[in-house]
């Protein structure tokens, strides 16, 4: 994931006697990603002793609170060995999440409020779980709210109120127990609304779109200065969000694809030239397809998004794909949903119509590959036997319950968000950075993006275990 | 995992002006952990561009290649506030995974030996898989053998030659297709025995166990200045193994665990008076228990060899669980197979029985609590009814395929050493670091341990779980 | 399952002429096994028209009603060709079960109970969903209790109430959402409790000594000519109740004993000289064992409780395993709790201990088995590996929520159940007899026993898969 | 699944006195349902003792052999009470299958041929593995061909030979390792090709038309006077094969459909008016859709090929659909593949596109109802919000290996066949009717057919279940 920089320039020491031994280096600036803080516009802000400090289990020793000071490096992986030009603009740190030892909120003033907005994602349930159970058993918090519905809820629901006792099973349930929907976003209804319900703690959990908006309402709050914390949990399957290291509910969907993927290849195996062809998430990413063919051994082809392919002539996918058929009879290829895009004819309608982000509508490369797949059979091979059977997974995969993987992730991310705005920091976002958990700049989250690197190792590694052509026109 | 430390002295700037604004420090050393490679003791060892130049699919890029200077930060939590004292004992870096430009093997000369010892872990069979496949796709090797039996193995029994058709779908099988043994290691006739077989790489899988003896392994061919590299790729499904993020199988486990956890529960729940109690593998570390613990939300005391506790008295477990099933009618314990050692009675000829290592032999910590459990309550409750069920899943999670995640994790892993390997290192392992992949010495794996922090937060986070009682009498 | 009988003689004109042609014969008698119902004991009792003529959704068929003159004929296999002696003893009809044209309950004055009683079973809480759901939706009966904590709680536990929305999803919970407890039967403070609380419907879930327990307090009711209906509804993972087709939760719990022995074979074959050895349930039957070899095909051998087996000697099992071992390098053994009792050493103390139903306790026979076999080899192969891991999967096999068939089997059980109920029977057990559904007397339910004919295909079938030996000494 | 019927007239003695007792009543007629013999058309066949006397294992007692005039009635419901009109047509008798004391094949001359045609089933690998198994072990039979890719690879592909190692895991794998293909029938050059090749021993796996294939080819080796055993074990996932009580791989399906259907209601609840759309197999009966529905507690409607349904209006799907959306926010409905066919606009092209079999194609249904419910949402419900999520889990559940239910019943079924072909009967099918094992003549499973009665208790349980309309327009 994280690619090689070099050291920055300025060791003047080292560059005197120009001996650049392996070992010895320094740095002259790390960039610390610094995030908002109820403080800087609520002045006289009382502080108070972390509520755990009350805790009949917890008799916190000094090690347990984390220091304002503590902070996570992002760029781990470093050149020793080259010349040193100026700093990586990655090379940059954030303040490490975890409790504080004292916080702005007393636990019997907050009113917290949680919603979940778009698509279902593996870990919500548990999420929100979490946010309840840690809010009222941690900090003793008592009045937690689920705004049903999204967005839209916030002015168009009534909302709910939540106990450990009613959640207590929720992450064993797949979806979101609160109700989901897209859109709805209303800036000044949302935040008056807010206002009104006299909330001061808002959680909430959402894609990109959504982290767009928390921005919108972090940023009206602030203009307002109003003495609330908001904070983003980033929901995204496809884990498509950038800094953090993987999106919770990313694992179980990798474990999900894996029984899609066995389908097809039992499918195409019991045929003659039988084709499994399975559609995986991934609109703009290719993390799913990428890491469901990684962990599983039936795969001859993957495709994704961030990578061009073609499919007739030479280096072209049939040639690739005729090869597999001689060679053992079947072949299973994987397609990420937002693969092969630009190839796929686009009617007068759908070049107009766009989604709620305002980009053209994704195309189904899965039923377009199925259908090409057959004319290019039928064409070359009349009167041969040929099977193409298609997987579109979805949402089988996406509703399931979260493993134990993203439920412990769920758990941590939770905690951590929690301990933040407890101790004031608002229009953040808490996850983990090279396997710690940091808080990032809302606005930088739902900037970011992560994609695939076609050109690095993970990469390399997928086609080494496909075998599949690059599709690199020579 | 990684602790807080502070950045360390000189920077001289800062120092000078008293500015310590975040953001503005630095760095004099970082200490590069060297790993042996052939060329140490062999002299005019030839070197040939990577044999991946000719693959056909890969094309590889510019990035593609990991450089000799390529380094990995251990440390990667930092105090920027701090005064600046020395630099921190783990102030370390390792070198980067991944294929090296010019590699030191004739693919065409290679002879692989591939060996698993000790007990079963999910994984075994994908990181034997990937041996093979990786070997024979990636670098063109033909000649690669398994050896049947752990070390024993190497003089008492003949290898079987793999090819990537024959080990097909062992990912999908659980255990190891070499079979694995305890003990046998007889370093002279190993040593012997891989040179008369002409082996010149020797893969070992085993827990710390057979890493050391696979210290020696590499030492006596060193000694003997042979061309023959070996490494090491630890296995243990505790998760007690140091420096490495975490071992393969590891996820897999805790995935399993749950089964067993939500069995007890339904057995406590629906009992009067009900105690489920779950045994889990650990024998010096908690990992499993503690990671289980954070996925499930059924447990209601979690129980590790990192930490003390006692059943009487006030703070107790019997009161606890007292507390519990006043409560709730039922409770849910998982203690992990280390725990309470030194409170079991302790026969006069276990006082002397030891395990290979030359430790106590670990007494039945389960069997052992569940009559201490039913005396308590016979004595204290007299004709009251209640019921304590007592599962050790051990087998039944150790024996499962690897999953997903794990099956990702052992591909990379087993590349990772296959790229070292053909690049001349020696005496090493891979594995990986805050989420890269290093090469690390094997003697420094050999001895780390990862134990579980009591003091830090994850452990806080188990116990606001469980809300258990931390047993520190007062 | 059903032997070949002979059709009775009496067929006079077949007999006369002596054309005993296939195709030709006839009865004189069936036995139909009558069930009690309220009106045997209380006069003058009013019968209404089924309230399912009032459902919205049932516009009921002529023939959805089940008439009293419906039976069904347990014999179904005969042979055609031999002498015609006098009639079998199980040539037997029962009364099929399904709802009545009129009920003897007006639904606004039912007042119900359920209760679990003994261990769990798979698809205990489906049933008591069924029960629920069943009686309100289809009846419309709102007066529904379950008694917690088993027999005990009709006079120590306040009931509690039901209905379809606290229930809901309770068929995917492993256990019983009642509580259970075994013991506890005061049968005057039972019926008198029944009496005082109003219940009219008296729904008992339980095994053998249950049901033992319902003939008496169906007995007693009788006795005082209570307006009260009683029927039961076998609770048995073992499958060991006659009569009828196999008791629910049964195929969940050969299901889940695959993983078991799974992960036993997975043991034995990664271990040199491995032996994998499974306790499954199964008191006095092998009914689970069997099916789940038959399931299987990684089992070497299958001990049950039905057949003699010994240890030593020409023909035993230590010499059986040898053959294997030296063959395949490992076995795996399934073992019946109730197996081998007479072969275990019992202690004084054992000789004494009987469980609740007066039996000789059981003795650990998977304990025991593996200390023979360490003790076996050791003395005749001295130094050389060998392993045997043992897995006892009871708790984890029984908790599980049912499976598909199981819930399936359940939902129509209960409503079976409730059907009888309702058109007034009592004293009566519902379950399939050949696929059908009938009304069985409860006094012949809890007698009758199901054991394994090891005489029969079935038997044979198992040992042409194991090729185990038949342990006859020649 | 049985009717109920009444007993026939004839029995005088009942009849003289009018005493109609239940209890008294007696048969006539019992028609036994004769299946081919290989005597019947091969002069002087020669019979041997059953190898099965020289397996060292087995010592067959005497009740192990299945007598000649064994015989399992199909008839078990009946009605005591009714006048006694004449016989039922259901009123019938077949053979018993099992082991024969004497066979005509020379265990050492038998060569055996299996194949499987048309789609994927659970359980196919696991027929395979037994029949080779089987004839192996228990026959001594050695010489075993895999026909692959269905009818046409008698005549266009070279057989696989099989023995019992090859084979041993097969029945943990979906699909089928022989694969298969439809049509490709040749009736000459596939029975030329069973003749030239020596084949003694025909089993064909497949579905209906595979088995009007299979009648074929019995006429016509019966026609050359061959020596020559066809038997048919009928494979359907959709269970529409009448006569026996269940096809293979059904109980898995309907187990995998819980899957997609779980997801559905995650995805119906986590939406504002959410629809989760499930479409399960079943061209011309619902039995899937019926099981899968009784045995989840998740659906709202479910819709098969042996029922009407309507839209719009009154008693209408969407009528139904707005109430459960307002009472609960969301609905699931499952559907049949072949339902509704009639309603759904069919383009000229597939007015006249016929399958295989000369049936109209099947339209797509999930798509249709989902286009219908989205038109209707927008047009009653402009600017609300809808979601209609659609599952078509087809592949994922028929690609899946048989659960352990299924595994024993195949693991039956082949050996019922084999031991029936041994015997030399030919032109039959064996299956369980009533839960025993019979044989049935193989035109007369060629020709059955079983549907889903909606008239009886089992479709109104479902009803019950999910309370939907019954689509009877009054």
């Amino acid at each position: 994931m994280a690619t090689v920089t070099q050291p920055e320039a300025g060791n003047t020491a080292a560059e005197s006697n120009g001996d650049k031994s392996p070992g010895q280096f320094s740095f002259s600036t790390v960039k610390l990603q610094e995030i908002s803080h109820l403080s800087d516009y609520i002045p006289n802000l009382q502080s108070l002793p972390n509520p755990l400090e009350q805790n009949p289990f917890f008799h916190p020793s000094d090690e347990f609170y984390v220091k304002s000071g503590d902070v996570i490096f992002r760029q781990i992986v470093y050149d020793l060995s080259g010349t040193l030009p100026s700093p990586s603009p990655d090379h940059l740190a954030y303040h490490r999440a975890g409790p504080r030892r004292e916080v702005v909120f007393d636990p019997k003033t907050v009113r917290a409020a949680i919603v979940t907005c778009g698509g279902l994602c593996p870990g919500l349930n548990t999420v929100i779980r979490e946010l309840v159970v840690g809010l009222w058993e941690l900090y003793g918090v008592r009045q937690i709210f689920g705004v049903t519905a999204g967005y839209r809820g916030f002015y168009s629901r009534e909302p709910v109120e939540l106990n450990p006792k009613l959640v207590h099973s929720w992450h064993k349930r797949g979806g979101t127990a609160l109700e989901t929907s897209r859109g709805g976003f209303d800036l000044e209804k949302i935040v008056d609304s807010i206002q009104n319900r006299g909330f001061n703690q808002v959680y909430i959990i959402g894609g990109d779109g959504t982290m767009r908006g928390a921005v919108k309402i972090f940023n009206e709050i602030r203009r307002r200065k109003l003495n609330i914390a908001v904070t983003g949990i980033p929901k995204t399957v496809d884990n498509d969000i950038g800094i953090i290291d993987k999106s919770f509910g990313f694992q179980t969907a990798v474990e999900m694809a894996q029984q899609a993927i066995s389908a097809a290849h039992v499918e195409a195996e019991s045929a003659v030239n039988g084709i499994g062809l399975v559609k995986l998430m991934g609109r703009s990413t290719g993390h799913i397809a990428l890491h469901a063919t990684l962990s599983s051994r039936d795969v001859d082809c993957c495709l994704i998004p961030e990578m061009e392919f073609y499919l007739e002539g030479k280096g072209g996918l049939f040639e690739f794909l005729e090869h597999r058929l001689k060679e053992n009879g079947h072949a299973v290829l994987v397609v990420a949903e937002g693969s092969g895009q630009s190839m796929i004819p686009r009617t007068d309608a759908q070049k107009q119509e766009r989604d709620e982000s305002g980009n053209l509508v994704l195309l189904n490369v899965g039923g377009w590959l199925k259908s090409e797949l057959n004319r290019w059979w039928t064409r070359d091979h009349p009167g041969e036997l040929f099977t193409v059977k298609y997987i579109d997974p979805t949402y089988m995969i996406r509703a399931v319950p979260a493993n134990a993987t993203d439920n412990s992730y769920c758990t941590l991310l939770a905690h951590s968000a929690i301990h933040g705005v407890m101790a004031g920091y608002t229009g953040f976002v808490s996850g983990p950075i090279n396997g710690n958990y940091a808080y990032i700049p809302l606005e930088e989250v739902a900037q970011a993006r992560n994609v695939v690197n076609t050109k690095d190792h993970k990469w390399a590694w997928i086609r080494s275990v496909t075998n599949q052509p690059d599709f690199e026109r020579s």
